[in-house]
């Protein structure tokens, strides 16, 4: 995970101007831009490089067709003390999910537990964002999206019917970093997919089938096959789960009715995601809990390794120690990203990211 | 998976009374002794072969040395409007986890959301027991659990420090049977490595490694291994959230803490288990979402299959079968369990299972 990085970086604050001002250029109104601008330069000081400003272009490409609401009114549409769905009215799905993620907060003070569902969102980047909001309040976030393409199928159909539907986890500790679960259902991420294809590379038998269900590895090819699921018929079923609470329970799309939102820009998506926050004090006294994950995650780190292991990470830790650096360093923007984004930096007449 | 089964079968109704008057023989109240016989003859009924009667001599053992409480205060000690903790008092996990799962009904039935954890328990059976509580009630179970010992290390790590934490979600549908999904994070569960020990038969390469981290296939010998989890890093994290969730934040046992129940039956487990019932109409009318759940399921079953595949399956539609099945036809008793519990009946003075 330390390979030498001969990539050109840029300060987070650089980035996150870059970004809100390619929005505003889009149309984004500037409140919504800034806080587009905190949450995707987040992602890509977590490390999370296949969800964060790598996505910029995509977005003003389905905001420049018409695919989103620049002037949404996001708000919610039926709730119980712990409950609440809230209609996206077709915005950027950070906007969506961060209101959302208030309200499931607010929800959790008041009864234990929030869990809010959204409709009509869209791509909201990567899932930890979001469950790790609740953590800042001493609570535990959970999150689940539908996908917003399909390109996994149950086992033994060669339809691809089910999305790489991410679900994330995550638990506040005292000393440590928060423990962060944040995982698709399938051996890969299609954007590792995409990245293996960018980079020319082959992909590692077992991430994809052919529609014959032959082991697939030129990613160039990725489009005919497949994603495979973790551990089989259990990663199929994780993806079906998801997608029915994300997506059927806050009718949202699912299934069939999934729209690409790569292939049609202009079109609404209908994304399902949902976010639970559960205080932790409801359940054990918040320093004895965070004293007790500290105590579990030493003891994790600490065990015993397999031979030839150097180390043993905790879910989120490397995500976490990536922040620490990127931070100092800054963020790298290899070539291709770089590309993309000149070309973007001069179709919207803002600056280039490198100086 | 239908392969044919000359076992010898018993009813239903016959498997119950066995079961109840062995608990009653063994000093449970005869209440309680009814309840444990239904729960556990369920499994059965839905051919969760590894939990259900098969786990009986085990139970009676922990019984007889001292390791259960018989005369237990189930109560929750701790509220919020949508959560509540339940101790056990170290009583069969059987009647906390069905007081508990109540309690979660309850409280979604006023808010929304009821989110129960436990801890003082003990083992329960199949997961999937727990969350279908809910689905009779138009509500959505969840329902995770930590292992009742440790064969999982974390990714590197040369120590099980980790279970095989089951996560179960059972989703309510209208003609169709409930999206069931009852899963470990781990290749195999350790139930079906001592299966494959009983029969004297290898393990497939993939579901345990030796101590040097090399594949383990001679189930005789899985004492000495590990099992591998799901997606590798995932199911790792997976087993791990699960134990934070339904573990520490119960303040039950989790990590090191973890007692073996089978090696010290006379100790106390502090198990840890946590239910949520969720009400499908605070996010979507009943009617529409059930339908909806029906086309996704039906999506699913008509899609185009792989070459050779005969049926694409739905989390928990084999066990729905197996239910209609066992219940016209009876419960297959294979001659090892026909020995534990002809042994079983003779030291509790009871009837011979078989007639």
């Amino acid at each position: 995970m330390n390979k030498p990085d001969p990539a050109p970086r840029v300060s987070a604050d650089r980035l996150r101007t870059f970004i809100s001002q390619a929005f505003e250029k889009a149309g984004v109104p500037v409140g919504d831009a800034g806080i587009l601008a905190e949450l995707i330069t987040e992602a890509d000081l977590r490390g999370t490089d296949t969800h964060g400003v790598f996505r910029l272009s995509l977005y003003v490409r389905r905001i420049k067709a018409g695919g989103i609401n620049l002037r949404p009114n996001i708000r919610v549409v039926a709730e119980q003390a712990s409950t609440a769905v809230v209609d996206g009215d077709n915005a950027m799905g950070h906007l969506v999910m961060r209101f959302a993620a208030q309200v499931a907060i607010n929800k959790a003070r008041a009864t234990g537990v929030g869990w809010v569902g959204a409709r009509m969102s869209n791509h909201a980047g990567p899932a930890a964002l979001y469950a790790m909001m609740p953590v800042a309040h001493d609570m535990i976030g959970l999150y689940f999206a539908v996908g917003s393409n399909n390109h996994l199928p149950p086992t033994g159909s060669a339809e691809a019917l089910l999305g790489t539907n991410p679900i994330a986890v995550a638990i506040p500790a005292d000393q440590e970093p928060p423990v962060v679960m944040d995982m698709a259902p399938t051996v890969a991420a299609f954007g590792k997919v995409r990245v293996k294809a960018a980079q020319g590379e082959p992909m590692p038998i077992g991430w994809m089938i052919d529609r014959a269900g032959n082991p697939l590895t030129d990613a160039k090819r990725a489009g005919e096959g497949f994603l495979l699921p973790i551990g089989d018929y259990k990663g199929y079923a994780l993806s079906l789960i998801i997608g029915l609470l994300a997506g059927t329970l806050n009718q949202a799309a699912f299934g069939r009715d999934i729209v690409d939102f790569i292939k049609h820009p202009d079109a609404a998506t209908n994304t399902g995601q949902s976010i639970l926050a559960v205080r932790v004090d409801a359940f054990c006294p918040i320093e004895v809990f965070k004293r007790n994950v500290d105590t579990a995650v030493r003891a994790i780190r600490e065990s015993r390794r397999l031979p030839g292991v150097e180390r043993v990470w905790l879910p989120g830790e490397q995500s976490h120690n990536k922040r620490i650096e990127r931070v100092a360093r800054g963020i790298p923007i290899p070539p291709t990203l770089q590309k993309s984004l000149d070309e973007l930096a001069r179709e919207l007449n803002i600056f280039a990211i490198l100086e």
